[in-house]
């Protein structure tokens, strides 16, 4: 936005709290509604996944003297706890390897502040599955165009948008199931507003999840609050002390309103089919298709050339990598541990896997830049030590926006992860119950398809 | 800090870590051992007073399904609730009014998102006075100097620095009570920083309380956290996005560690008298003053003159305020109540007292700007009718550095809050108990004084 915008008096907030306060099941594409399974299946996978992590373990054991009646589940175990330290914990969870979902404008995870919230909230009060989408799609709208309205400047300087941006998405998302009125969402959006926060800085650090699980569970009792007569500012985003004026710079105003409800901004969520840096994915595509070629073998590559997007030189050139976090932007030894493993999921990027593709050696890789080429393409050249050579080019990669993950491939992702986590039940029944979402009478059941115990 | 003092690698984070984890009772100055006496008195007054706000109420509610074990006291109430629920709303209470303490370089608040993490934590630990004395000198201390730092962009882009700087007093004010070590302390710090929020705009809606409730609810789950292994970020704040950077500008790492154990910042804490814009300070001494004189009406006023620093007329120049929170900044409802009432307390700020200034007039007041005078300073001239003048000059206000108020007096302050908060106890003993509280074998014992209940 220019100060112009803020001077004129501009209320994106009246835009906003009307839309999450009147938003009818009918106005919302079909479209969009399958985008928000498709997001809620993902995110439960990720959540399954991550669940018993070491920054999850000891948030519960820390957390859990201050949990009241144990109403909701959590996801992937078999405790139950508050409705918000539930969502905290599933939250945490459900992004802690970076595996979930994306926006690629913002780069939010949509669905990690955002589902465990309306989760928790949902199966405490037994609420209804027609109920859970609507507020899914409320919230990620809300938080995908806030995100909109201040990027790119807010990520660069620090901000962690997925957090800072994802509790205004549950705020307005647990207020939508709480039947908030417009003044409800205004003060719902004003105690998220004083509330957002989370810093890039401590990305590779336990404390990266505090401020994605707090955006959940600050997010829900913005709303709670908001709808017991909190009261909060007339203009939490646009005033002229407001969010949009701290946390921004040149930020969009009409970002946050131009074709609300007619441009889905939720409706343009991706999966990630890999838990690497996004850039990464077409070149891990390519490998897993030169690894499967009959005769190929891992030992016998001389030399890779990259062809693709300056970015993805500079992001993933980086060849001496140490640790599994780091690996997520390798291009050396993600092409090593496909080329011997025939697979990326995320054990390949453990810390296991970086240290078997730093002992047998990672592929020496001539990064061509070329800026003709889209952010999810590349073009791969393997030579191999007896002189064939495997060429495979990539237009978009899978999980871009071009070329989305299939719902056939959230399921796997799903089923695959929940294997890797030892997960103990058929996952089908919980794949099933997303799918048909708007028929469950009570989301309780989907948290309980996600849980170890009944 | 300029971009170079960044670029040279300063740590500031190390030295306050092991300040906060080192600091011995014996480094801890006399004077700054009492000092926090009287801050923590003066926060417990206006925790008393605060109490029952409706906005507390709702907070009480709406957050109570969210609480465990009952283990601390809530101030001036009856209830008790975790210890993590009992820091948020007594934080809030205290400084609902925004009439605790001040610390004047940054207009931080520092003992209300403080001392209730530590006498929560502490009542359900049952620790010691001197425990509590220590860590909240270390929080104080911490507190202040991370607002130093960034001060003055940092509150004039509209964050709330009491509860952004407020967090970090709590995390390692509630850290020194677990004995973090250096590590613990620098963890706890990084917890507390991807947790820093709170917006100027909210000011005069209930939604301000939120993020000064947080500070400290948030802050004693950094420090719990951080004990229990939670990893953080290397540098927190000084780092290439840490806090500083991203809440901060043109910020002065060297204020945070420059003197650190031999200056104290919390040593310059200061009391508010009244419940008004500290600049208002001056003019109230001088209309309490006047008022008593024999003889005086406030009825045969006729106009009356106000020498001072511009800011005085910059901020409290609004004869037409309408509520209590505005006449806060106004000088002619202030002169006009103190000469109709004869006091300056709470009531001489609310709603009412505000329609009976609007209703009976207010006076004609001519600022005279000069630079010359201290912020703290003003000379008053009142012309009555009947041609008498009473001159008044005031070199510096009650509760300005230059002339603190007395433990008399903030004993005095406690006394009258609480008889307004028709509190049913005799405050003695919880006066005798702070002034002793190096003495205290369990904090329990003060949390228990200022609860309605044992």
């Amino acid at each position: 936005m220019t100060d112009r915008s803020f001077a004129e008096g501009a209320e994106p907030e009246s835009a906003l709290a009307a839309f999450a306060a009147n938003l009818a099941w009918d106005d919302i594409p079909a479209r969009v509604r399958h985008e928000a399974k498709r997001a809620i299946l993902n995110v439960l996978a990720t959540g399954i996944a991550g669940a018993a992590e070491p920054a999850v373990e000891i948030a519960l054991r820390t957390m859990s003297p201050f949990s009241g009646a144990p109403a909701a589940r959590l996801i992937g175990r078999g405790e139950r706890r508050d409705p918000a330290l539930a969502a905290f914990l599933n939250a945490m969870a459900a992004n802690i390897f970076d595996f979930d979902d994306n926006h690629a404008a913002t780069i939010i995870h949509p669905a990690a502040p955002l589902l465990p919230a309306l989760l928790a909230h949902g199966e405490a009060h037994a609420l209804d599955g027609r109920a859970l989408i609507r507020a899914f799609v409320v919230g990620g709208e809300i938080e995908c165009r806030i995100g909109n309205a201040m990027s790119p400047y807010h990520y660069a300087r620090g901000w962690h948008i997925t957090s800072t941006a994802g509790i205004f998405g549950a705020a307005a998302g647990v207020g939508s199931l709480l039947g908030l009125d417009a003044e409800g969402q205004r003060w719902a959006m004003g105690n998220a507003a004083v509330q957002s926060a989370g810093l890039v800085e401590a990305l590779g650090t336990m404390a990266k999840s505090v401020s994605v699980g707090n955006a959940a569970r600050q997010g829900m009792l913005a709303a709670l609050l908001a709808a017991d007569g909190f009261s909060g500012p007339a203009r939490p985003l646009a005033g002229e002390r407001g969010f949009l004026r701290v946390y921004g710079e040149r930020a969009g105003l009409e970002a946050l309103t131009d074709g609300l409800g007619e441009v889905w901004e939720i409706g343009k969520n991706t999966y990630k089919p890999y838990p690497a840096g996004v850039v990464l994915n077409p070149v891990i595509d390519a490998s897993l298709e030169i690894a499967r070629r009959p005769g190929f073998k891992a030992s016998d590559v001389a030399r890779i050339e990259l062809r693709g997007h300056p970015l993805l030189r500079q992001r993933t050139d980086r060849p001496d990598v140490r640790t599994g976090r780091e690996s997520q932007v390798s291009a050396q030894h993600a092409i090593a541990i496909v080329f011997r493993r025939g697979e990326a999921g995320l054990d390949a990027f453990g810390d296991a896997a970086v240290g078997e593709t730093l002992a047998a050696g990672r592929p020496e890789i001539v990064f061509v830049d070329d800026a003709s080429f889209d952010i999810a393409a590349v073009a791969m050249t393997v030579n191999m030590r007896d002189g064939a050579v495997h060429r495979l080019d990539v237009a978009a990669a899978s999980g871009s926006e071009a070329n989305p993950m299939t719902d056939g491939e959230i399921e796997a992702k799903l089923a695959a992860l929940a294997r890797r986590a030892q997960f103990p039940r058929d996952v089908r029944p919980l794949i099933d119950a997303v799918w048909a979402l708007e028929d469950v009478a009570d989301v309780g059941d989907v948290a309980r398809l996600a849980a170890l115990e009944d």
